[in-house]
């Protein structure tokens, strides 16, 4: 699934946009195509549903501002960012959303007596423009270089000894860092600690209650005491006393357990303060099985409420050195452990976590083979399906893909909301679809899938890109450019210390050849039954992560041409030792996704002699692990798909 | 010349060592073969001579400690750094360099009253083990994982409350900010303002007085006036009321002119401060010319003495919005403007210096044309010498190819000290030749020599390796993969915002895949008529800057074998647009160089058919273009030379 990088930052979130209102459906299309779906609902019911929203952003504006008045503050910010600067949040924290009505993770509001403005990256121009139309609040359209940034927009429009808040239970240390870095030199005050939504948000949700249940040591391949024991051997070499886990995957990983408090993501809320002796678990204890409370407790890890983070770290000794992750933890946390000699450090648990251990790799292994042939047996149904006549919708697709996942053994929840983009709606790179931007599949343009699986063996993430008809030639040249850019990294040698950004000039340097390149990042990194977009490496044009032996990450070039067609191919890659030589260590990726890589759509001359023996041995490959896994239809399917090219 | 870029931050130093009395000869030998070199001087000499050394180094530090002692200081870091963290730094800086006895322009000790230790990287270790042998200094090698760094050394070797001093005034703000913030929190504290050195460094050289002469318009291709208003430009953009340009070379672009304070180098100790209304240049006045001290008066520079910033910069009001660029200047001098609004931001005059107008880049063709000519004219007449017995070395060659380049019109020094290395010689990245590491230069090896000059109509950069006599297989195998990476990012087409990182991948791929690779920068920014190294942009493993039309760069991959031999091939490049499509607008590099790249060292099956075009197009045009610049026997060379692969 495509990762937005911009800056070395990840931006990327799912773009799912959840429908359960009539108006709220009207806010959810996307790109040009779902444009034209806006028009199946009658007129009158959209503008008197858009009247009922716009109607209720001005009563809520005036409630805030109301507020606001009262404490003194001349400009809020809100977004839509958790205490743990999640990059899935549960309803309860989507502040901004619950204000704009504008959905879609991405995008911060600034609210002033007399002005309201919507920030939101080019990804969410469209679906944004919907929701803020009929309302008071203004687009800022952060992408377009003539468009100030949040902070110079306020140093712009305020003057000297102004108040500007944000709230710091939910903003992370970097960002309230970098908006007082601005903002303070510029005569501005600062208040971060009002809670200014809540008062007014009378059916606010509560925080999730989401069950948390122990992966077995056999899927780890590490006890919690072994993974205790690595991060402390790291805080000694680092001196450090204590360490925050903010990050609710880095808990996840270290106790091996897994939530359910937010949809298709499997790290619930919870906080984790490791000391030289103390292993301190901050959760809703409503959530915790007996089994997992036996776990953790067997293993020395002391239960906490979730809400006493606060006071434990208020609790430290002043001279504990203790370990932030500015990006991982938020301001109001940091102010309590204030008194500490912060050290801002890499993240520990997130660097362990992203050298997958051999049991990890052995079990991913086999959840890709399980997942690609779930993959196969969608494909016969899609296929045998149109060709009887039968209707198929991108939403029916989507549904039918969830079953044939769900068969698995292990399957908990898609890894994330299925991209399923027919014709034109795969050049949308967070297309997701549902009721309101459902269109017919048939046989005739081309079909981007990229889909995953969140499974007790591991997360999978595959793209593929399939013919539904006779494609043309400009789709053929693009999807062999791609596809040779997803090769040409897979096949790639790379020494020691090779960084995201130079493995991304290399897989991008066919399209580049040809005037075409893609807007996403090339590749993330995954997490074993844990997240779908993890780090710290990346492939992208300004990471400077180093990869290293283990790491799982994605290949995935695209290309896209809007009202036309979308193309993506990715598979899932393991870092290995490649050779020794006098220059050092090389690394090689060792590819572990097995799911047929179509050929029809191959423009023969466009693909170089090596990759085409890579492909062939691919695909026989791909045939000789899924055929166990097949019946007869699908078996007779899949051996015309893996012919040789 | 290649450059050292580690974690994103330039390191390159020229490694120059010059040498002035028989001691110091000693310490100047680098590299395998360099230590052979040692054993033509008599025994008793070197003893003799290194007794001297340690004896002074001994006697330095006795008194360095009374002042230490005095002043209640437990360590003292000390560098060869200048107050504006220059590349080349003139003698009266090179603090490290007087205390150690250790030359090069890269190390920082650390001295205690029980302890002295010096970190130097790993181009180094040679170099400062001949040096510190014999003395109590002990090298600590800092390219070494397990070599802590120096402020992890200092806050593991000292105890809470303990002081450390550094001289704020020659260190750069970056620098001192990441000692204050590693070692603040541990309980140190800190002194920055004692100068300690200069009362024991009896005969410490005084600051240099160089003339400083004006550069004409014609060569410039923007006045002063103009650029001042480009530089105004953006600081109203950012909302700034005051720019420092802290390094020199930015000074020396803003209003034309180039110093000779530093031998090779162009850029005299300076700062400008520039207001919305004034321009302030501080400048040791002794160094103007009646000529340069008109012109800037005509451009509305008010001249002041060198070392009245610090005041000027006391005296900028406490609303002034002053931008610092923390790695351009001193720690001091931020404090002096303590009370203004400092604004870290982009370094303003090294962005617009670095994209070269029309003017500039039509002179910098000629420049690379008359340095080609230069360099044939050498070639011609070190094959001619060799073939009729004559002694050539190393020296004698590096002297004739400075003749070769005095010869053209408007050459002022050359940009870096020559690396003629041949053999063995060509593995060292920092090899400069002189007489205590000259060697016979003969009809057998491979030659690498790295050279330019600096003209008033531009600065040149250019690599070649040479065969001198039959080329082994593997010379031959490494010689073609080098010149097809540098080919490969030369014919690149790219997009608008690629990064260094990104093409630096691109580059070195074809190495990686045959298990090679080098351990310098891909390539460096160029001023013109001004430093060999110049930022922004730099092509390498982390650079996330993103290529801009107009910019200048070297392209200049390597493959070193330590004992046997090196090789390096060196073009300048320039950004320039490629094409336009539905993805954006694509850049590509436009070639400068025009210098024959030797065809015998090629290994042909190695050599993609598209490169191998590309080298016969590139010969048969330095033919071209070098042809009217040569004499007969100059051309019959160039022209077999230039011959198609």
């Amino acid at each position: 699934m495509v990762e937005h990088v911009i800056g070395g930052e990840r931006t990327g979130r799912s773009g799912k946009l959840h429908v359960s209102s009539p108006y709220e459906a009207i806010q959810k299309p996307q790109g040009l195509l779902a444009i034209r779906h806006i028009r199946t609902i009658s007129l009158e019911a959209s503008v008197a549903a858009r009247f009922v929203l716009s109607m209720q952003v001005s009563e809520k504006l005036t409630g805030l501002r109301a507020a606001m008045a009262s404490e003194n503050i001349d400009a809020l910010i809100v977004g839509n960012t958790d205490p743990h600067n999640n990059e899935y949040v549960a309803p309860r924290w989507r502040c901004r959303e619950w204000l704009s009505g504008m959905k879609g993770s991405s995008g911060t509001m600034v609210v002033t007596a007399k002005w309201c403005g919507l920030w939101a990256d080019s990804r969410y121009y469209q679906t944004a423009q919907l929701a803020l139309d009929g309302t008071e609040i203004k687009l800022m359209r952060a992408s377009d270089l003539d468009v100030p940034s949040i902070d110079a927009w306020l140093k712009k429009h305020l003057h000297d000894d102004q108040t500007v808040a944000f709230n710091g239970h939910d903003t992370s240390l970097k960002q309230a860092k970098s908006w007082l870095k601005s903002l303070q030199p510029a005569g501005l005050k600062i208040r971060s600690e009002l809670e200014l939504i809540s008062p007014i948000w009378k059916d606010r949700p509560a925080p999730p209650k989401g069950e948390l249940f122990i992966v077995a040591d056999e899927f780890t391949g590490q006890t919690i005491e072994e993974k205790i024991s690595a991060v402390r051997e790291k805080m000694a070499e680092e001196k450090l006393n204590a360490y925050l886990l903010g990050r609710t995957d880095e808990s996840c990983w270290l106790l091996n357990f897994r939530g359910t408090d937010i949809a298709n993501n499997p790290t619930p809320y919870c906080h984790t303060l490791v000391t030289m002796d103390e292993v301190l678990f901050f959760v809703d204890t409503d959530k915790l099985t007996t089994e997992a409370r036996e776990k953790f407790e067997s293993a020395g890890v002391t239960i906490c409420d979730y809400d006493a983070i606060g006071a434990a770290l208020k609790e430290l000794d002043n001279t504990t050195r203790l370990l932030i992750v500015p990006n991982y933890l938020s301001y109001q946390l940091s102010q309590a452990a204030d008194h500490c000699v912060q050290i801002e450090g890499r993240p520990i648990a997130t660097d362990l976590k992203a050298i997958k251990n051999a049991t990890e790799i052995k079990h991913l292994k086999q959840a890709l083979i399980d997942d690609g042939a779930a993959m196969v047996k969608f494909y016969v149904w899609l296929y045998r399906s149109l060709k009887a006549g039968e209707k198929v919708t991108e939403l029916s697709a989507s549904k039918k893909l969830l079953a044939c996942r769900a068969e698995v053994d292990g399957f908990r929840h898609v890894s994330f909301d299925s991209i399923m983009g027919y014709g034109p709606d795969g050049a949308l790179n967070h297309y997701s679809v549902d009721e309101t931007t459902d269109k017919p599949v048939s046989l005739e343009s081309i079909f981007l899938i990229d889909s995953g699986g969140n499974f007790v063996h591991g997360t999978t993430d595959t793209t593929r890109t399939i013919p539904m008809g006779e494609p043309t030639q400009e789709q053929k040249d693009d999807y062999t450019t791609v596809l040779s850019s997803m090769i040409e990294l897979i096949v790639l040698q790379f020494p020691e210390g090779a960084t995201g950004a130079q493995l991304d000039g290399v897989c991008r340097q066919n399209l580049w050849k040809q005037g075409r390149n893609f807007k996403h990042g090339t590749g993330h990194g995954v997490g074993f039954g844990l997240e779908v977009h993890e780090g710290p490496q990346n492939i992208s044009e300004t990471n400077g992560e180093r990869m290293k032996l283990g790491m799982v990450t994605t290949i995935e070039p695209g290309c896209y041409r809007p009202g036309s067609h979308g193309i993506r191919i990715e598979n899932i890659v393991h870092t290995v030792l490649s050779q020794e030589t006098d220059f050092g260590r090389f690394f090689k990726f060792e590819n572990l996704t097995f799911c047929p890589i179509n050929i029809d759509l191959i423009e023969p001359s466009l693909l170089p002699a090596e990759h085409t023996e890579w492909l062939n041995s691919y695909n026989a490959e791909v045939l000789e692990k899924l055929s166990p896994l097949l019946n007869d239809e699908e078996l007779e399917w899949l051996e015309r798909e893996c012919r040789a090219l």
